[in-house]
């Protein structure tokens, strides 16, 4: 009996070129899997599943784990406010691992001795997906042909054309992420420093000139509601996509290091990550307290950072969660956003836990907790170990 | 003979109280000074000081402290990236130590035996005021009249009245505090959380509806060119600032924790500190290390929130002013920016200390200085101690 | 019908001084209460009670609170590791606010309008006594006669006298404050920087100068053997006191900044805490990856400065304690401590969950989860930005 | 003409084998080198050297770092107050780096293509050693005979006697390596978790059970004299060794993870580090400010953790040192220490920087900058967001 591999297959060439090649060169059944993240509709899962069977997968199945990510990855980073490098939700490099950890739950249902990806060589997706498979199931054996055979593209349609599959193959021109957290583009311009992207390159276009004003309802931190109606997050992250992508909203260029020590250059659209994670922290502003926003800022970096760097199962992400978890019991009410071309501005919020309460004295205004008098001991207090210490070094 | 006092002094009507008062009910001789960090006109310096000496000053003084402050200040807000809850340049607390110290030079030159502000007893200011005279010259006296009487501003015009002076009072809508990193805007709209100000109270307004590529020059992390001009950083701020304000650029709301303890919120418009900030920052990602930016963000944080909380003179702050100091040295480059009704965005930079280097391999090529097996290597390295504990931890 | 005031009293002169005042210079009715954090014994309790009576108080009561105290403090210390400035188990301020919460529950129980405490206005416990009442019971008016009036020990003295009370008050050499978690001995030595408390200053002398090893064990985080015989935490504390005081253990000399801004200093004997915070680490150090080990510490290094600052009700303490207990789930094994005069040696320690485990390859060893080849893969690949950097500066 | 490789020597089996195996097998002509960061004596250099020459090196170099390593290294440990998870100064894996720089300097002057080390595949120090040549000589290639022929000790002796090397290679009982920053012991018992040296085990013995009071100066941080005895800083430590060894001081076991992701174990005896560690860090309590010591210790953790995980090239490390450099400028004062068998204390300090100065008021004595009335407004400025918290919370 053959042995079997699970493939995660996309579809590309890449993958392609791994279903004739595992077979032939390896020996093995192959069963291809692609994980939906957000990334792609009903169609395209339809159109990827038929050239897989062509190619002779054994079997094909598409998983969808977009309320597995939105549950245990998406969620900590709205808590969290994360954006890498202040720019960046981390589209692409949060979904990884859920994908990795859906594919693996195929290995084991398929009972494979083999998993296999298309990564090359050069990039950060190798470490994340090889890592899981090292960590979780050290018993199965990765292959990554891509890496291993380094061919060139026309090499790898060479090779599918041999064995009978014509296909055409036409390079687009920028390299495209999709998921529910964000799209990711790459091109030719973000292989340098200066380039910029056209227009085109960006898959939403704007095609609304106006202004428009949502409301973002929040529930202990989470995004529960659109416009006053209640809708699942999941389903409340899409929906805020169509309205905010008409106006070109969310656009960036994400600069930062890589795991593997280069710097990386991408461009990203992600208009429902990013108003929701401003409206979050907006919200986080005036019903948490300073120290906890300095904590909670301190983890989510972190968070972040491990995360983007394929570090999910440290254990320290779970201690971070609870952590996050508990900080969100009170960060409930609305934020107001006004929409526009190419921007977006966070204009207020509301909520019962407002620590900017005015029973306690407007800012500016007589305080009815103190008096003046106590701010000039305060002071005084406060002084205090500058005073000795400019005392001591008066002749510094 | 009469002792002495200096009055920090803006011509509004709390310190227009409080020279006749000073004189009459204090018996002091009073000399008047404001500072200047970027906040007036040469035209509005005059009309100040005609009015000191309309309402009895002895004498009065504008002292011209932009430089000063921009070298001292400034600078290290540009280095470290400083925005205060991710949104604020620090564009009042920044400006108040440095108006204090120019006040205590004053009344050192003067040989006042006080010094007075008017400051009431709700706000950050008074700390920020009190604490220089606390702790550099606890021999002179502080006066506080505004804060010690709890006058309201009919009383305070009554008084004026009855000593004389009879100037039209009436309140502005809005409380502007204008200097060159920056504007403060409060009205009744930021008391509420949930306030949004009107167009009008801003002090720019969207002219130009076009959009306007220029390119801001680094030189060890300090502002130097623009569209190719070199130019000295002060100059280069306002010159930035006429470009930009066109554009309706760089408005936002701060919401913070005050030093005395409540929430406070503040609407701003600063333009050029915004674009300067973020194309620091873009260069920084370019050209220092993952580490370096780390640190950097983590004492820089901490520097912005010393700074706005009174304690530029806490030692610390020195140190860290070294370590900024050091990692600017290859902080050397052109950024690109695009201008857009009230949006800016960082296009790309340049710079011969950028450590994105096509010479070791583009990210996402082929990478010349590991191979794809070097990588495995690294994976498995990494992958260890999770084995590790999943391995420990199976049953849990 | 007479007010009521609820007086925190130790039997000192300071506090024995406030009952006759309270009664006859405020005309209130007193109600003495004293908190028990493990300071003092039933003897003692007895006699302080006593000495209430006689002076006037309506009603005394003694209140333990140390199961409190160790549930909802000594816990966190114990998780956090926490000493601060590397030296002091936090003895003294770590119980304060146990003590009064303790004391405001009998406040609210007596219903009483005021409350009355003896500290002076120069040091710390003032403030974390009044914080608590400040935030939780504003309408409690605070009373603290020492540091309003400001009266000499003789004064003092005399006033007692005058109302018929001729106690004995000699002034002991060494001010001495006793808890669970340990003693501070304050004298005319610690006042200076280079004074050394003479052996008798000290609570315990050496009585054993032979060797002695023992062993504590833990199950998530807590103390909850000794020498292989269970027992509740707080009888595990006050048992090892008793057997490692013979060896004069766990002295040492605290200095630190305190909340009101003056450098302060003082000696400590607290041979558990000590022990049990390093037995404690050595296990956490075996179970816990060196990412959880990193945030512990710096959660836990905040927690205790908080603590050690009355800030025990801000609410990022309780996010803290939910990331603390988040991490102890497995810190469960047992520790060999040897002891010896003036000085204890952690040993070793054994866990189920140690991840220094000999099925991965013991250090420097054949390592099982990878080879030298990977090593030199991991190498070149960590090698990575370095190399970049150093070439792109080969001539700086 | 033979090409040329650098071996690093230690004179044990491992570097022994690599003589002749380098010579036969690779036909390169050898050039052995040892490094004395403080580890060795003259007469063992001789006999190393001897050995070496026997081998067949055509020449062999002793190259004495210790003044280097104490300027760019220790220097920055002794600020910082550098101890690895609270415990291990890092003896080795600090002077790791220095070796590998002077090594790479020899690799330099002899002109070789080569360079070699006796690492196996199995520790932190191949990734210290290949790290700096992947970093700085990229065209100088690695040989690691020991990692790539996984060779066993018999079969190591085996070829040198085939080669007509017969000397006597009994295994140490402890692996020991010796630094002037401290001396590492590894054994069967650091193996396990909780196995205990035996007191033989470790390089010094007690002999002398009385106690003894030494005073050690510091000057800008550095340790600058020895009971008034001035001396460089590298005389002063080995000095200081010679006078705290008898008494057994400054031993402990040192748990930590590892660059290649273990866990690992290891003795260390360090008693001239840990003295001037303790003695440095007291100082600094008295005349650095609260903040100055939170970021510092922020800082230096961070540095000894990357020099300890072979990143010292980092140029973050660059920054740091410049930030520690400019705290240290008051760092002058003499501390006394107590050493006793197995134990020694730091008792006090004396510096004209001193912040505890009793001109400000003793802590707990009437203080002179501010009145008990100050400390109330004080405190009651503090509550306030705690006070606006909890009436806010009041029902939750």
């Amino acid at each position: 009996m053959k042995k079997k591999v699970v493939l995660a297959f996309s579809g590309g060439l890449d993958t392609s070129f791994c279903v004739p090649w595992l077979i032939n060169e390896k020996g093995l059944e192959v069963h291809t899997v692609i994980v939906n993240t957000g990334g792609f509709s009903d169609e395209e899962a339809k159109s990827i599943e038929e050239r897989a069977l062509k190619l002779g997968a054994t079997t094909h199945t598409c998983i969808n784990a977009v309320e597995d990510y939105y549950e245990k990855g998406i969620r900590y980073l709205i808590y969290g406010n994360i954006l890498k490098n202040n720019t960046y939700p981390l589209s692409v490099s949060s979904e990884r691992f859920f994908q990795a950890m859906a594919v693996l739950d195929h290995v084991k249902k398929v009972g494979a001795d083999f998993v296999a990806h298309g990564s090359t060589g050069a990039g950060n997706d190798q470490v994340r997906f090889d890592l899981v498979f090292e960590v979780l199931a050290p018993e199965v054996q990765i292959l990554a042909p891509i890496r291993e055979l380094s061919l060139s593209r026309q090499q790898e349609i060479d090779y599918l054309k041999e064995k009978g599959f014509d296909f055409s193959w036409e390079k687009s021109k920028y390299s495209i992420n999709q998921g529910i957290w964000g799209t990711s583009v790459g091109g030719v311009e973000t292989l340098k420093s200066s380039g910029v992207l056209p227009e085109e390159a960006y898959p939403s276009q704007v095609t609304d000139w106006g202004t428009e004003r949502i409301t973002l309802g929040f529930e202990k931190g989470e995004p529960v509601s659109l416009n006053g109606e209640k809708m699942p997050p999941v389903t409340l992250i899409h929906t805020l996509h169509k309205i905010a992508s008409k106006y070109g909203i969310g656009r960036d260029v994400h600069v930062g290091d890589t795991i593997i020590g280069t710097k990386g250059r991408v461009a990203f659209e992600a208009p429902a990550p990013l108003i929701i994670v401003k409206a979050h922290h907006l919200l986080e502003k005036h019903v948490l307290t300073k120290q906890q926003l300095y904590w909670k800022d301190q983890l989510s970096n972190w968070y972040g950072q491990l995360m983007h760097e394929a570090q999910y199962l440290e254990p320290v992400m779970r201690n971070i969660e609870t952590f996050l978890d508990d900080t969100q019991q009170f960060v409930t009410g609305d934020v107001e956003i006004e929409l526009r071309p190419h921007h977006f501005a966070v204009l207020g919020c509301s909520s019962e836990y407002d620590l900017m309460n005015s029973k306690f004295g407007e800012y500016g205004e007589t305080n009815k907790s103190f008096s003046g008098q106590d701010v000039v001991g305060f002071t005084k207090v406060i002084a205090n170990p500058l005073k000795i210490y400019y005392t001591i070094h008066d002749n510094d």
